[in-house]
Order: C-alpha cells, then sequence, then structure tokens
C-alpha cells in the first residue's frame, strides 16, 4: 500500500511510520517537515499535498494541536485553537481523501482518552476529541467505494510523561510502539466507524 | 428557581418550558423572541443576556443550528454551521454562564441521537452533537460551587417528523413533552457530567 501518514516526525507518527514502513510505501507529511509539507488546517494545503501525491492506498493523522487549560479561562480563541486544528484539520483530511484514496482505501484519525475520561484543563481536549469520533461515526456510513474510516484514541505516551504526566496522574500510559499497533489495525483491516482506544 | 430557557420558542423550548413554569419562574430567550434576546453564536450577546438578567439557578439550551448534508458536499463552511451555533452557541453560554449561576445551579445543553446513531447526510451533526456532549463531560469535573452540567441527547421529535422524518426512517420519534422530562431530571435532579438519552 502506499499510505500517507501526517504527522509522521511527531512521537506517534514515527511510531507509526516505522511500524507500517515494513510492508508499505510511507510518504511522510508534516507542517515543518516531511517528504511534503502540508498545515492542514488550511484545507488548500491538503488539497495540494493529495494533488502533488496523487492516488493512495491510506491516510492516517497523529497531528492536532488542542488547548490545555482551567475551563475558567477558556474562552472562544482557546476553543478555536483545537477546532481549527486537531477538529476540522483533521476533517479537512478525511474530506479531501476521499477523493484521491484507492477503492477500499481508509483514513485513520486521532483523538485520545480525554475524549471520555476528562482530566483537570481538558475541557476543550474532551470536547474536540469527542468531536473527532463523531465524525468519524458520520462518515463511515457514507463513505463510498469501500472507504473506511477509524479512529484512534491513545491515552498519555509513555514518551511524553515529562510533559504531560501531571495531567495524567493514576492513567495507566501506553508507549507510541503500542499506539501504532491501532493503526495499523485500522489501516490493514476492515473495519469502519470504530474508534480504537489504546487504554 | 429563576430559569433561563434559551430557544424557548422552539418546540423542545416550548414544551420544557411549560413542564418548568408550574414550578419556576421562566426567563424565555430567543434570537428572534422572548423576554430577552440573544443570538447564543455572538458571546458578547451572551454576555448582556447574563448582564441584564443577573443571577440565576438554571440555564437550559434548546438551540442550536447544524448543517445537514451529503458527505461529498461538506466543506469547512456547511461544518461551520454546527460549530459557530450549536457547539460554541452552546460553550459560549456554559461558560458565561458559570459566573452568574448560584451555588449548585445548573446548566443543560442540548445534543442529539445523530452523535451515537449515525445518519445518512448526518456526518456534521455527529460531530458536532458529540462535542457538544465531550465538553460536558471536561467541563462537569471543573466547575466551581457545586455548578452542574448535563446535556440532553434527544431522539427525533414526533413533532417534527413531518421535516426530519425522511431522515430518520426506523428510529423511534419522542413528543417533546418526553424530552422536556429529561430537562427537568437534568435540572431538578443532582448529577453532572451526564448525557441523557431520550430514546
Amino acid at each position: 500500500m502506499k499510505i500517507i501518514v501526517i504527522g509522521a516526525s511527531g512521537t506517534i507518527g514515527k511510531a507509526v511510520s516505522s511500524h507500517l514502513a515494513v510492508r508499505h510505501e510511507i510518504v511522510s507529511v508534516g507542517a515543518n517537515s516531511g517528504d511534503v509539507r502540508a498545515d492542514i488546517r488550511d484545507i488548500a494545503q491538503v488539497r495540494a499535498l493529495f494533488g502533488q501525491v496523487g492516488k493512495v492506498d491510506a491516510v492516517v493523522v497523529a497531528a492536532g494541536a488542542v488547548h490545555f487549560g482551567p475551563l475558567a479561562e477558556l474562552g472562544p480563541e482557546q476553543f478555536q485553537v483545537g477546532i481549527a486544528s486537531k477538529l476540522m484539520g483533521q476533517v479537512n483530511v478525511a474530506q479531501v481523501a476521499a477523493g484521491y484514496l484507492n477503492d477500499g482505501g481508509s483514513i485513520t484519525l486521532i483523538s485520545g482518552i480525554v475524549g471520555e475520561q476528562p482530566i483537570r484543563f481538558g475541557a476543550s481536549a474532551s470536547m474536540i476529541n469527542s468531536a473527532v469520533e463523531g465524525f468519524v461515526r458520520g462518515a463511515a456510513i457514507e463513505l463510498p467505494r469501500g472507504l473506511r474510516i477509524n479512529a484512534i484514541s491513545p491515552t498519555v505516551l509513555e514518551e511524553s510523561l515529562d510533559t504531560y504526566g501531571p495531567y495524567f496522574y493514576g492513567f495507566e500510559a501506553a508507549p507510541a510502539s503500542r499506539v501504532a499497533l491501532a493503526y495499523s489495525r485500522s489501516v490493514e483491516g476492515a473495519q469502519t466507524g470504530q474508534v480504537y482506544r489504546v487504554w
């Protein structure tokens, strides 16, 4: 398969790329690095990305920012960070990808445990992760030509505990290599409309 | 209790208002009708609404638009309808309300069955309804002073079958009076972070 990995330079993106590269051709994409550059917040850049790469068999996303902060300090601007990036950035990818995927191809997006298991300072992340999962459920039943779409919902990464550990006391962490398995299951499996929880 | 009902002139809003008015003082709000006018998409109007009404014991929302249409025809503009209205409109209400609710007061938002049970033409609605429910889960654990927040997820309304029935073939409809019970349970109960499904 030819697989686009968006966010390929991140902790998850690197693990997913190396896991899938054993069997497949990887096109790495990032806002500031990779075989092709694209900021997924801008649908024009997403269209240019697919126009350049052409037909593929799978697209996986391991990218998207959300704002973390106390609920009382979240205003429209803070919510907009996640809406533009982790939510609509990924929706942009899915919507454009549908026109470039070969029959039976797949789209794999990323949500996160906070959508179901809230944490302090995480109200925006809960909202955005749940939104991504809702989009996946809705899009799955309308995609044509056997195209599939799933979401991966990781817990906090072992590799990120130095940075995010204090938000996630008491949560079981997972290594990025375990998250990569879920991406493989989405890309190389046959299900659609699923949320693969890695926790 | 003094209760603000946003979207009071709609099918659900009327049922909720008449159900709660038996025991409580209702302040009806709409974009174009009601005791006070406010378009919840604009946080400045939401702030003006609460500034005018002052302290209350509960805020319920039965308002918010989303775009319905074939997945292949959904672009950023179509998703933005629901993001601005049913999602961020309700988030605006919740965030401003937190500063005006009396201790132990409640916020009740609206999502919808399509967040969990997708329908054709409903990908944006699935995304937005799930986002509202995620926000509720996230906000519930951070609200101070015993403030509570829940979401009501109605199925298609019996009163709306003429308009929306063809989207919901095979779904059991519910009368708005039954949806009003779920609002009562949120406002007059003691739970928080819940999604009350009316289906």
